[in-house]
């Protein structure tokens, strides 16, 4: 499987917390992540941003792409739109979740445009996740999706977009078949493996399945 | 105004730091939200939740509602379903965000939950928003709304339906006018107060409006 690894600006938790890297991952720095990604002495392949708030500039090794502070684009959506235009068959954010929440849902959104864009090209084999310490957020559009797992281990779905219709699971504790998930009732919360695997089932709409756990409060 | 503060059992930061108390408001808490209320000497009027998780029970001065474990709604919707039938202009969740991102995105719908509710029973002027010590999030129906602020202020536009129709807005940096905006492009963050004051109107859908700080990275 040909990744790319997205770190973020904003990371709760390590890189390494987040994510099991590979040598073969093709790694992008969102911006400020170039720093962050420096501080575990991880060497990305390309920087991408404005660059206005990393104090250490990438050396030559590097390739940056420095765009003005001012844009359309947020510096996560450029990196995003970097990524799913190659050919790549996962792209997973590191962070971009748990401080501001414009950020976190502004990368919810971005997830939701490759994802589109990619539907767009009949790809629809391809995944975007967001993960962090605590989080691991697949974005899923209409098809079939196998996950692993451990018995008892939490999961939720969460409808992104206004409806997901025929949403069908097999193996969790609390069965759906057929149901509609909409984005103004938070049912699918805290449903919970039932086996050492699932597979979800989703005919229309944008759904978002989340593995969270939970954490001592700070 | 007549309002209801529900307190959440996540909070970042202080219930005092995310929002000023009045001795009117009505106070919920949800469920293990009673033992951080209590840490900050705040007495609510009603306690709702499994109460599985909280050491302290509340005395016979605080009404409790006592539900299972396992059920439909969270918590949190208990809570905001039993303010919503009630007679407040703004519900204020306190906290409900920044940890397990599937409960920060289910408090959201919960929020959307109550704005239909009220939609369908014509009380359009109602509120729902949701603050801690870095985010204020609140949800917009079709309408007008004007939020005072400090020029230069961050203020974030997000589709939390599939679009909202005719985004309009005054004296923000970035104006828009009779715009659209998607819950796959995120292209309303982070733009600003231009004056001490704006308004917002939206003719179709349900927008967020987020008011977020940038706090240390922990």
């Amino acid at each position: 499987m040909k990744r790319c690894i997205i770190i973020t600006a904003f990371i709760t938790g390590t890189i390494r917390h987040s994510v099991s890297l590979s040598a073969q991952d093709y790694i992008i720095c969102s911006d400020g992540g170039f720093q962050l990604a420096r501080k575990e002495d991880i060497l990305p392949q390309l920087v991408i941003g404005d660059l206005d708030s990393v104090t250490e500039k990438p050396d030559s090794l590097v390739e940056t792409q420095i765009y003005p502070v001012e844009k359309d684009d947020t510096d996560t959506m450029l990196c995003i739109k970097y990524a799913a235009e190659r050919d790549f068959d996962e792209i997973c954010l590191i962070g971009g979740m748990g401080g501001r929440l414009d950020h976190t849902l502004g990368n919810l959104q971005a997830m939701a445009w490759a994802a589109e864009y990619w539907q767009a090209q009949g790809k629809n084999s391809r995944r975007i996740r967001m993960v962090d310490n605590q989080n691991d957020v697949l974005l899923m559009t209409p098809g079939q999706i196998l996950l692993e797992g451990v018995p008892g281990e939490k999961l939720s779905l969460i409808s992104h977009s206004d409806c997901c219709l025929g949403v069908t699971t097999s193996r969790l504790k609390w069965e759906l078949v057929n149901a509609q998930l909409t984005n103004r009732f938070p049912l699918g919360i805290s449903n919970e493996f039932a086996d050492i695997s699932c597979q979800i089932t989703l005919e229309e709409g944008m759904l978002l399945i989340l593995r969270c756990r939970d954490m001592e409060q700070h």
